[in-house]
């Protein structure tokens, strides 16, 4: 691998003054719609001593307490310092240090703030990542996970009982509550991002909520993805296949079906294809696609080995 | 008042992008040299609503707890966020909001940040504002103060057990243990201020530290202090007095001496004189000078004065 980094840092030195500039990915989306899980893999696929996570949620304005008597949610700017997180995205992006607030999801609270230093790769999640033109402009790609609400919220009740402490009424009254705010806030952020993700059951094959989800990434030509066209062959087709379509707005983009029944032997031969693209001699990371520590998700592995592509790609210049 | 208030918006719309940069003034001293006290007096001088006052104490990396383990005391640039500092004093120089640390002297730990926005004007203070020369390019003008240490050490055991919980041994103790860090670190920022303010007991007339304090201002050429040659006049010279003299390092400045015994109707002409050089309608501000509410205090009157005018004239343009 040194001669790869050499490459690379080598590539980065270019005199375009961006050297030590980190390479910035958004992962942007609602309460529950598994920002965290993705993060985990791309962080782990590429080591923390070369990836820095934040979560944006933590520039929230108000403590647990206060936002009792105000009339707003975490999801609205108002409750976020929104100025604050741009300027410390500015930093991030431009290879400077941050001190970076905490805010304490068990408790609620607002603690002691931590130094974070920026590594090769800085991954940036959370509701808010993408609400301003600044903050995007820190981005090198940019993504937003677009689940139906039914499986969002099925995630959200099991991950705020089983780990937050939280009744099954009061995540559905929270959720009541948060629906004007993801609408107003959240929801738009979707039109800014490069990538956006969809894990859904496939209605057409009679799939519901609890059989393993298939993925549907809306590729924009915002960024270059890697040449699909050329990797996917008819022997792919039963496990994935691309179909360009119009997207809500009318304007074209590339829609990749992964189907949650791909067969491993397939997926493993696209993710080889799409990674060589990349001119690397090191393995596709075997850290992508983990949900838990034994179920491996082959949708959640190619979401991810997508983004990292984007983050290497960005990388070398 | 409002007219001159337009006046001071106005020159400073003169389409050189500072329009709303604000007036940035560093207190650099030990521990127990004064800071609090001189900066309450110019913080109620211009009424909160125009200057903001931030320690930078508060950039410490380690609570009181970790510092233990620790071979550096809080004077040591490694045990506080220099680069952070810098960062936000740059921010603040520029006009731009900080969400900045914050340490609790009393209970020596670090709680949630807080945001603070620059007004008009922003006094710094601290004990290592002036240690880059980063942070020094963010100040209009500097202040070090440098009181003898047997002085500073009466001021820092008084704070220290009186509002600190402190017992006298734990004061004498730290100051030992701070001392080659005092001479490292905090002192050498005496050569890069342009004003050194000393309180002091004038030996020679058998003055001790229990007597008024007399003040020596040294007036750096590095800014444009107010022409104090033709202000004091051979009426003044009893209360104080301008000396041209070469400082420890061979440069001419100017010291100022203002006598503990200086009348009130003395220094009250020479504070008059002064203030009008800056051309305002409003009187000099009653609140200069007090030590506590019942107590005023010339020498400090007269040192906050000089402060005052920096400010107000550096805002003027």
């Amino acid at each position: 691998m040194p001669d790869k980094q050499m490459n690379m840092a080598r590539a980065g030195q270019a005199g375009d003054g961006t050297a030590n500039r980190p390479i910035m990915l958004a992962i942007a989306g609602d309460s529950g719609t598994g920002k965290t899980t993705i993060t985990a893999g791309l962080v782990d696929a590429l080591g923390r001593d070369r990836i820095t996570s934040i979560g944006v949620d933590d520039y929230h304005r108000y403590d647990r307490e206060e936002r009792k008597g105000l009339p707003f949610t975490p999801l609205h700017p108002e409750c976020n310092y929104i100025d604050i997180m741009e300027q410390h995205l500015q930093h991030l992006a431009l290879g400077q240090p941050i001190l970076k607030p905490v805010y304490d999801h068990d408790t609620g609270q607002l603690g002691r703030p931590e130094y974070v230093e920026p590594r090769e790769f800085v991954i940036v999640e959370g509701l808010l990542p993408l609400h301003t033109k600044t903050s995007i402009a820190c981005f090198d790609a940019t993504v937003y996970l677009n689940p139906p609400e039914e499986i969002r919220i099925q995630w959200k009740l099991s991950r705020d009982t089983k780990k937050r402490g939280y009744t099954e009424e009061q995540v559905r009254e929270d959720l009541k509550k948060r629906e004007p705010e993801s609408e107003e806030f959240i929801r738009p952020q979707r039109a800014r991002a490069d990538i956006v993700v969809r894990f859904a059951p496939i209605e057409e094959r009679g799939e519901s909520a609890t059989d393993p989800l298939s993925a549907t990434l809306l590729l924009r030509p915002t960024i270059s993805h890697p040449d699909l066209t050329s990797i996917l062959s008819d022997d792919h087709r039963q496990a994935m296949h691309l179909k360009l379509i119009r997207d809500d707005d009318g304007k074209p983009v590339d829609a990749l079906h992964i189907h949650s029944y791909a067969e491993r032997e397939v997926t493993k031969e696209v993710e080889q294809a799409i990674w060589d693209e990349l001119g690397l001699d090191e393995p596709v990371p075997d850290a992508l696609g983990r949900i838990d520590p034994d179920t491996r998700d082959e949708p959640l592995a190619l979401t991810q080995l997508i983004l990292l592509y984007h983050l290497i790609q960005a990388k070398q210049g």
